[in-house]
């Protein structure tokens, strides 16, 4: 995997020194340990040198340094990812955004507001707040990761179903090419078909064809109820038809449709001081939640809908929350997810995604050759339904050996053959390089390769990472 | 501004002809006159041929030869593009799409419905509708205008408020390069990030880059319930503040909001046969619609909203419709401007857009200028508020001849000085292809053709266009 690229570009160094006030880079031991991996964990090394730009001029002047030297650089952002998209090995620069994290004013009258790409996600969901408006973006990692980071991986996280993927709420960006030339515009216009739209060549490219810096967010206004509640159903296909008349019923509210399988029922509700909302063993959970403006009836009519279903025999039991408390604990089921390193720590995790009228087939695909393979192992399903978006922990018990690849083959030939994607939201970074040809053809794959080449000729942004 | 292709290019003709059916083929007189211009009505010219595929191959197939031939060719659609982007010169061959109109089956489960670049908009619209959907995508050329066309100019209409441009309603697309290699993906998945997301290079690139063959469209669930109201206000001001609490109060319901300055209302309400819903004149008129699902509380939950603005004196007079008649009545307004080619034959029209912080004083500076230039001078303001989209006609009354040129550089001067778009949903095409540097940076402009020039390094696909 490693290209034949040499330790060191001679003279890079000296340049960007050259060029830059000298606390803009650090090398060797001030490079703190952070920079030596992402949240993925893999293979951490000291890069070369870490840039700390404090301006898109700063980061313009770098890489049209390091393009003059044929020197890779890898942007970094919160190092938040989970497919090694922002690791730098040792004959490479990292170039981290931490320093641009500047937040514009909330323009209130468009509804927008332009941020760096090294604020902190949390915090502009707190500007957005303060000036009245909600940011569409939610992911766990809200508190360390970037904006920038979110644009480049194309981020999708808890509010997809409502307000759409890091995509959908960006109206406008600034990005460096690897040559060093800036472009992109600070647009704030819902309308604008005014040339290509470049700014989604870097949305969700992960740094392979330029470094973002700066971003205008399309903001949503805030709701003020929120309706959710823990369901029953004798199955997908019932889940399906439920997802589908809570979008008709909820008039665009809906904020939140995660399908939980029996097996992640069972497993996160044994764990300890979590909560278990309903007795019994069901076909398939639901958490759902709704947020919407009329406080008088939201409750009415959530309240409502869940009635028709049970009548219709959709949901077999509900819990409906009474207060935030329910609320919280309804999600820390879901949220348990981010226990089970400690609870399986040589699981094997996929975040991957099928169409809606082929999720249970692939689920059965996969469950019947885990369970033939591995007899008695663990697998959990769960997901952002509405999304498409399904994630898979198969942990096969220690008698057994770990057997990572032998796990990836089965679920990715159902990802294959079902027309799914290897990747729903986290990119493909170094980590599912080698499975792109699962989702893409040939065709796609070369044309990604010329657009790399033509914007990025030498290959210096994010070497090896997607393509 | 034609470049230096000669008329024809040896052999291109006698190539298609031995590799495809002949009645793929139209030469001369048997090309319709329609195929001559489009709605632009600009410069009509008889193409070198005609091509008609059946079949993504037999797109592939043609562009392949032409390729091979550096034969320019212009993609057609339903030819109702208003800025010259589909208008093909006598030494150019149209691909028109037309035959290429296949609807397949809607997928109930994932709301989503495939469809071939050539099917009619009102016929993908009714086969939405049919299956209990809608289509997100409405302009008023529906009856004509075909699906690949909306997806090349990432048409905008009616719905943007609720739904998006076109661009925001395509999940997956397949597209032919100039080379004839078959590229993009069918994808039906929300969730996708599987590398760089193609299909964003061919929306709104208006043909030159790829030729769009078949696209995958997210349908929307219907609503139950339409309110209308016709509504005056102080001022733009006042619509603005209106804007926010609409889209707040209404959860995602608001479906239209459209806004006419004063001398727009005087101006249609004074054509035959047409009605005046509000008596007296006011700083700004409003048409806001709002298609909810709550048949029984939407209608009071819509007075309540309106009567709250009364109170706060955000609007001074309101005509709420009582009837699908009343709404009809309240649309004709807007949609009088239909037959301004009738009633202004020789008038400046103009799609633009504008920060929502910057509209006053745009409508303010044109206003001034056009007055100063042309004292009485017709000038009519009205668009699409929340999408930040302004279109704006301007006619010189006989006396003082035609001054198009003096009358496009006020409009783009106000464009260029307050961040706004030289095109909001027409396009660039070959109308607006000297003014794309108002709207866009020189790097931009040269990313756009070094994309350009990587996809299709033989300029062949619809020379002239966009850059």
């Amino acid at each position: 995997m490693p290209s034949a690229i040499p330790p060191a570009r001679p003279g890079v160094l000296a340049a960007l020194f050259d060029a830059l006030p000298a606390d803009c880079i650090r090398l060797g031991a001030e490079i703190g340990v952070r920079h030596h991996t992402d949240w993925t964990g893999m293979d951490p090394q000291c890069p070369l040198a870490l840039l700390l730009p404090r301006s898109t001029e700063q980061v313009s002047t770098m890489l049209r340094i390091c393009h003059a030297h044929s020197q890779p650089v890898v942007a970094q952002g919160g190092l938040t990812g989970l497919v090694g998209g922002a690791h730098a090995r040792a004959h490479e620069i990292a170039l981290s955004l931490e320093r641009m994290d500047a937040i514009d004013p909330v323009d209130t009258s468009g509804g927008t507001v332009c941020v760096q790409a090294g604020a902190v996600l949390q915090a502009v969901q707190q500007a957005a707040e303060a000036a009245g408006f909600v940011c569409g973006l939610d992911i766990g990692a809200r508190g360390s990761c970037t904006i920038g980071g979110n644009i480049a991986t194309n981020a999708g996280g808890n509010r997809v179903i409502r307000y759409g993927m890091a995509r959908d709420n960006v109206l406008g960006l600034q990005a460096v090419l690897a040559d060093g030339t800036v472009v992109g515009s600070l647009n704030k216009l819902v309308k604008n078909n005014s040339g290509y739209d470049l700014k989604h060549l870097f949305i969700g490219s992960e740094g392979t064809l330029g470094v973002v810096t700066q971003a205008v967010l399309r903001l949503h206004p805030q709701s003020c109820s929120t309706q959710c509640a823990f369901l029953a159903l004798p199955g997908l296909d019932a889940a399906l038809q439920v997802l589908r008349d809570a979008r008709a019923s909820l008039g665009g509210t809906l904020s939140a449709f995660e399908v939980m399988w029996p097996s992640f029922y069972a497993f996160v509700t044994g764990l300890p001081g979590m909560d278990r909302p309903l007795a019994g063993t069901h076909g398939l959970y639901l958490l759902i939640e709704a947020n919407g403006s009329d406080a008088g009836g939201d409750a009415g009519r959530f309240e409502a809908m869940l009635s028709r279903w049970l009548e219709q025999g959709l949901i077999v039991d509900a819990c409906i929350a009474q207060s935030l408390a329910d609320t919280a604990r309804f999600w820390a089921l879901r949220d348990a997810v981010a226990e089970f390193p400690v609870h399986l720590p040589k699981r094997s995790t996929f975040d991957v995604s099928f169409p809606l009228d082929g999720m249970a087939q692939a689920v059965h695909a996969i469950d019947a050759e885990a369970e033939a393979a591995w007899p008695g192992c663990t697998r959990l399903y769960f997901g952002h339904l509405g999304d498409n978006n399904l994630h898979i922990v198969i942990d096969v018990p220690a008698t057994q050996g770990r057997h990572a690849p032998e796990i990836e083959a089965i679920v990715y030939r159902a990802v294959g053959a079902l027309q799914g994607a290897v990747s729903a939201e986290h990119g493909i970074g170094r980590k599912k390089r080698q499975h792109l040809s699962v989702s893409r053809t040939e065709a796609e794959i070369a044309t990604m390769r010329q657009l790399k080449a033509a914007l990025d000729p030498r290959g210096i942004l994010n070497p090896d990472k997607v393509l």
